[in-house]
């Protein structure tokens, strides 16, 4: 800080009068995001309300020489919003939540990035579209956040990631100038992809103030089930199943037996498969789902045939977040730390990648549970300890960097949809490694490269992805 | 050059030997590509069969100051892979066309970038998979043209263009080192996405030496429909009819009345959508589709049950370039000069569009022909001059202009798929400029950042994209 924080508070008042905070129990609302990440009180937080007020704030920490964390609904589980210097001020988006503009022929919506993902869906269901990045978290996440985090979600392994689904996007790049990068349609050819360099940049690159989102119908019809297993291993083959036969579902979702308990469910694991359709295919594909899985071992407990029903029956796996909160603050209370991983691995190497994060749970004695987009590989194993206890807490940490590098031992990834932040930082050297000859500085220098063109005075999110 | 040709051709003659290439006859062919670009013989070519022969001549011309243009099958269209500078060595990947890997369970296939599409579509046909990127010249792109021109073609109003079908890239880059980046799984957050910043690049970033390709399933069903139409206005109502109907075709193709009469087919505008499904929902696909051709006065002339009945009919519309190509050369043989242009605008906007387009090529009196991936409001013109008639070029250089700017009015783009190359470097400057408040050098400034990032001797496809 070149010049004092009372000075820098005196200019931020300027422009945000009452949308600007630093009253202690607000600042530590802001200290810290979904993860068990500890952060710092930041100085100020300040909610713009227009891509103006955002070049200010921007412009202010120029000359000021303070840094910015951007921040949604900080529902970030690897830290990514989670500020790591006092001199910080956050800069929360979460009252631009317009919906500017959607076009039901053209498919695209244009949105303000504090829209909640399921406010935004709400509005798009009026028109029979969808906009189909669905994090677990979509009631509170942020489209904003999504597009910063690379978000994936349930309905990915068919859709595919945010980076699918965003055309253009409208972004204060820390020289505080707006950049509009993009287009309105699908194809579009314009120079290097900086949309794509913009998503799952964790707020590290810019702010971004607008987006048009690609948009895609509702599906006409659906066959949904969710089914039950007496183990692992049983499931794993039934989502392989269902691979081998060619269907291409929409959403392949678990949870594990300790969450099944934790949820007050009957005892097992737990599936459910939904498959976008049109009319007239159901029959034939709830029958062979129902061969996948009872040639597997399991049991259809539940079906759906609307998107909309699916989404009532799917309610369980949307909680694996708080369920497991809720089972680790039983055990410890606010002594509690939990760790949620976030690894993808191909899907022909799911049996061992399930099987072996089973046995490091046993192997470092740690409380944990299992869930997660089994359709794209992806699974989120949990492990929580009591923060004061030294040794649990570095077996969590022990099992938390084993089953990144078990993702990496089965040409897997480290972060499939939670992103870097502060926590996979170490493992992101190591995937990158692992692919280069041992070396990662090659491949973190050119991202480097890239943080100095967008953030040259290195004011947005500092610390995260890489040091 | 530091020094002076020999020397180079005697270290490359080391490299290479029998698969580098100095004769006339030769380099003439590797001087241009599809397009109507007029390039220069390059000093020579050769055909790595290895990423370290890649290496060993992308060190030379570090070391002796030589540039690099990067060329598959050469079918770019706006002038990417013809070399302009005479110190130019084309590295030609056609014999690096191995499949690597396929595997029939992780939907991923890994492969070198020379091979083409339409070989691995066919060896991927065998395991019920697609690679679903599909430009018109398939059966001569090869995978890594494809790559780094951010290929479309015909499927990608539903499958979206190539940057959705790549997870992984080997590439090397412009110091001569090799980086492995993305992954083998759909989501992959490992910090900035560098496999994104490839993709579209048009090789002046680095060389794609390997890719790991995102597959899926072959449909299991089909419904595939060819439609003749009076003129362009109800062909383009019947798409969007079908747009309402929230229909989500795979293929939704068109050409226009010239492009039939070349082709011997009756006259009229033709129309091709192919929708894909599961099995049972056929019938109630095709009556959407036939209320929503006749409505809009239509007819259907060909039917097709599956994905392989349906590219037997569609392919007079493959045909567009060379029918395109036949017009030309039948009008001035080998004086000709064609222009294939390549908007998209929003699906909205394609009445508009059509009837624009057409009433320029009538203000300036030149010869054109339409067609194109009308599902995704993609749009190609075509328009030929006797090359050594000045007043004809102009003309058709200028309803080129036209038709960038009338896609930058519809708030579409002035290249959905093409690539900038060399004819688009000032209508991507204006496109930039029309969401930029005039300013494109914002833009184009992080653009060539990230080139010199990667690129930092400047030795790769000189003058493309930018200048």
């Amino acid at each position: 800080m070149s010049q004092n924080k009372g000075d820098v508070i005196k200019e931020l008042e300027t422009v945000f009068r009452d949308r600007l905070f630093t009253e202690p129990h607000i600042l530590a609302l802001y200290s810290h995001d979904a993860s068990s990440e500890v952060g710092v009180k930041p100085m100020a937080v300040v909610q713009p309300v227009s891509v103006d007020e955002v070049v200010r704030v921007v412009k202010l920490a120029i000359d000021y020489g303070f840094k910015i964390v951007p921040v949604g609904s900080s529902t970030s589980l690897s830290g990514n919003a989670t500020p790591k210097l006092e001199n910080t001020v956050i800069v929360s988006l979460e009252r631009m939540n317009s919906i500017i503009e959607v076009s039901d022929i053209d498919w695209y919506a244009r949105v303000q990035p504090g829209i909640k993902v399921d406010e935004l869906n709400l509005e798009l269901m009026g028109y029979g579209l969808q906009w189909p990045v669905d994090p677990a978290s979509s009631k509170t996440a942020t489209v904003g956040g999504v597009i910063s985090n690379g978000g994936g979600g349930m309905r990915g392994a068919k859709y595919g990631p945010a980076s699918h689904w965003v055309l253009g996007l409208e972004a204060v790049i820390g020289t505080g100038d707006v950049i509009r990068v993009g287009c309105r349609t699908v194809k579009c050819r314009e120079g290097y992809n900086l949309v794509q360099v913009f998503i799952g940049s964790e707020g590290t690159l810019g702010i971004v103030t607008e987006a048009t989102l690609r948009l895609t119908p509702l599906p006409e019809s659906f066959v949904g089930v969710m089914a039950r297993f007496g183990n692992a291993e049983s499931l794993v083959d039934a989502v392989i199943r269902v691979r081998r036969d060619k269907l291409w579902p929409m959403v392949t979702e678990f949870i594990d037996d300790i969450t099944a308990q934790i949820l007050n469910l009957e005892p097992g694991y737990y599936l459910w498969i939904g498959v976008d359709t049109y009319t007239g295919s159901e029959q034939q594909i709830l029958s062979k789902l129902s061969a996948d899985i009872s040639s597997s071992g399991g049991e259809i407990i539940s079906k759906a045939s609307t998107w909309q029903e699916f989404s009532k029956i799917l309610e369980p796996r949307r909680m694996l977040y708080s369920a497991t909160l809720k089972a680790a603050f039983n055990d410890y209370g606010t002594d509690v730390f939990v760790a949620f991983e976030d690894v993808a691995v191909p899907m022909s190497k799911l049996p061992e990648a399930v099987r072996e994060i089973q046995s490091l749970g046993k192997k470092y004695n740690v409380k944990m549970n299992l869930g997660g987009h089994i359709g794209d590989g992806n699974l989120h194993p949990s492990v929580w300890a009591r923060r004061s206890d030294r040794d649990e807490m570095d077996r969590v940490l022990r099992f938390f960097e084993d089953v990144g590098k078990l993702a990496i031992r089965l040409s897997g990834t480290v972060s499939a949809e939670h992103g870097i932040g502060t926590q996979k930082r170490g493992l992101l050297r190591e995937a990158i490694s692992s692919r280069n000859g041992g070396n990662s500085d090659m491949v973190i220098g050119l991202m480097k490269g890239i943080k100095r063109i967008f953030d040259p005075h290195g004011i947005f999110n500092p610390g995260k992805i890489f040091d």
